[in-house]
């Protein structure tokens, strides 16, 4: 869905379509991928580690094709978010990040369960592929944004939107908006190569907890995006934005597109720019104090 | 814009799409009777009434037509609507409801300004005719509704939604979702003529706080439509439903149409239902107390 708020861009200074992902099935982004990713293996059964969105998605797409799911989740995420993932039929696995590593519980698990395929929320072809189609919505919106805004944590969306751009010719600067707290994707692109946050970060924004981008998106991204780095403060504020100014729930991961393009101000205000909602779950009690 | 939630129908056990006009132009489907008046009318100054959303809708109508306007206001309307009214450049007259009735304030107005054009958030045809356009909206949306619900206040929408629905032959009870304590319309159907309430109610559904239905609004509705009383109760649950389950940041008026739905289910459970969601706009501090 794209919206467009006279009174956020007058506010703003900007020429902002948002291309809002909070009424998607399962209240994200993450669906595309997921069901890529379960239309598309042969396996019965799938798992993945998720801090929430892909779990709800993978789960609710395994259950519309019929297959089963094992979800490793921090039992950090948002209580909304576990629910909803055990409100789809799947298997929810609880991990203390602190304790194991994801990666190494989903190892364990892909040893319990030979016969699963095991995806990643980002670092998987069929997910970026799923997320492609975001990009080609973007690219036919009718609109020669010069700017596409979206968050980065793995890299899934963002790899997919580079993706779709590249095959249907549309050409516009594709920035990604990263926490600066957790801020390995910025660094990876000043670097020239990989690199990972030391510890899973405490950002607001829990859909960027991700150590670093995935290979198969780092490769696919690290020679066509820029990243703007955006501040925990920046992100509360963008979200209080939306309610306000756009009447749109958004959750925290979301504000990351729309602090980003505030920030990036001084290169954007004379063209128009999409920002990329991610999604819209979010406790209550969270939204409540940010909206306050 | 049309919005439909898989956990939405699956929790409540029906088949609803979401109308909502959240995303309209001044954040509420006021806009479209608004701009068909500051377009139409010759005159260069328009004065109305308003409890906040006609308010808004008039002012930026007005000022995109190149003319001024006067918006009496009750000094009990929501913060964030009297400054969005004042935003759009229009004069605020902002009364005390318990001294002086809305439509006496406007008489007054009307000796002082007599070169103005007087119009009402409902009671003028003008107005009905622009909020038509969402009628033609829902009929061509491709879904053959059983039953289009939207909230009541002076009964300005409905008649739009009647209109538009006997002029293009679909076919569909239409349904006024109108607050318990103020339930002028629900009485004026079972007696057969307009009936007031005695003095405004204090429903949180600030959006249908009139004393009656609109003279206009009363010939066009009186035999073509059906009410559900929604107790207060009953709409906070709609808002709260309507932000964990749709993702949607709705207005507590908007939540009158959901909440009817529920109310009816035993009616609606075996067919397609449209739900408009009238607006959006709401004081942050309301908001975080409804979903809390």
């Amino acid at each position: 869905v794209f919206i467009r708020s006279e009174k956020l861009n007058d506010a703003l200074g900007l020429d902002v379509t948002l291309a809002t992902e909070t009424f998607q099935r399962t209240g994200s982004f993450k669906f595309r991928g997921a069901a890529n990713v379960a239309a598309k293996v042969p396996n019965r059964h799938v798992i993945c580690v998720s801090s929430g969105n892909f779990g709800q998605a993978i789960a609710c797409a395994c259950k519309a094709a019929g297959k089963t799911c094992t979800v490793v989740m921090p039992s950090m995420s948002a209580q909304v978010k576990i629910d909803a993932v055990r409100g789809y039929g799947a298997l929810v696995d609880l991990i203390d990040t602190r304790v194991i590593r994801r990666d190494a519980r989903v190892a364990q698990l892909a040893q319990e369960f030979p016969d699963a395929y095991i995806t990643s929320p980002f670092d998987d072809r069929l997910v970026v592929e799923g997320n492609a189609s975001l990009g080609r919505e973007i690219a036919s919106f009718g609109v020669g944004f010069g700017a596409v805004i979206c968050p980065v944590g793995g890299g899934g969306l963002i790899s997919g939107l580079v993706t779709a751009f590249d095959e249907c010719g549309f050409k516009t600067d594709i920035v990604g908006a990263e926490p600066l707290i957790a801020n390995d994707a910025a660094r990876s692109i000043r670097e020239g190569r990989l690199v990972s946050n030391e510890s899973e970060s405490q950002t607001m924004a829990d859909g960027a907890r991700t150590l670093s981008l995935g290979k198969i998106n780092w490769e696919i991204v690290q020679d066509r995006i820029r990243i703007v780095e955006v501040p925990e403060d920046a992100i509360k504020e963008a979200i209080k934005t939306l309610f306000l100014l756009a009447n749109l729930k958004a959750e925290p991961t979301s504000g990351l597109s729309l602090a980003a393009a505030v920030i990036d101000r001084d290169r954007l205000q004379s063209k128009p720019v999409c920002c990329v909602v991610t999604g819209g779950n979010v406790d209550p009690s969270i939204y409540a104090s940010l909206i306050a």
